[in-house]
């Protein structure tokens, strides 16, 4: 499935409730997913990490949503074959990433 | 492009990298780019807001490939058209989502 059209099921999904929320309140949530995935890396239960994998593409698919960003266009605008330092594939960058 | 093609691409330009970062390693970069996009929500820059949502689903594709998670397969399991905890489209839940 595109990230566009992951996105737009978000939309469908839960944009009656995310245009209802602040920003930053969605942005918070991301955040506590961000932890929670954090807290899955920890452990050794790959059924849970997945699901929190996929909490954080949600949410952050809702926030972008949410800010009239259209994920896709943006991350292929910045990663769009090569690495965006160095312009390389594989990045060759000396310094960090 | 899919969001397996698109970590596929991340895997391609920075697994070599990637892959001699610790997980911890990995996952600070990532609660990195989410500060990142936090600062760019308070500001009125569309361009670098873009930026930063490109590199938190990038980083998150990174995490992914370095604990061999299928970001889309993980994020379509949950996310499969309906909302996973009431079953509706869209979401009708009561409590918080």
């Amino acid at each position: 499935m595109d990230v566009s059209e992951f996105q737009d099921m978000m939309r469908r999904l839960y944009f009656h409730r995310d245009s209802k929320r602040s920003t930053e309140g969605t942005y918070a949530w991301l955040v506590d997913e961000v932890e929670e995935l954090g807290e899955a890396l920890e452990g050794d239960n790959k059924e849970a990490l997945e699901n929190e994998f996929a909490d954080v593409i949600a949410w952050l698919a809702s926030l972008a949503n949410v800010t009239g960003v259209d994920l896709e266009k943006a991350a292929l605008s910045k990663y769009d074959g090569r690495c965006p330092k160095c312009r390389s594939m594989p990045c060759q960058c000396t310094s960090r990433r």
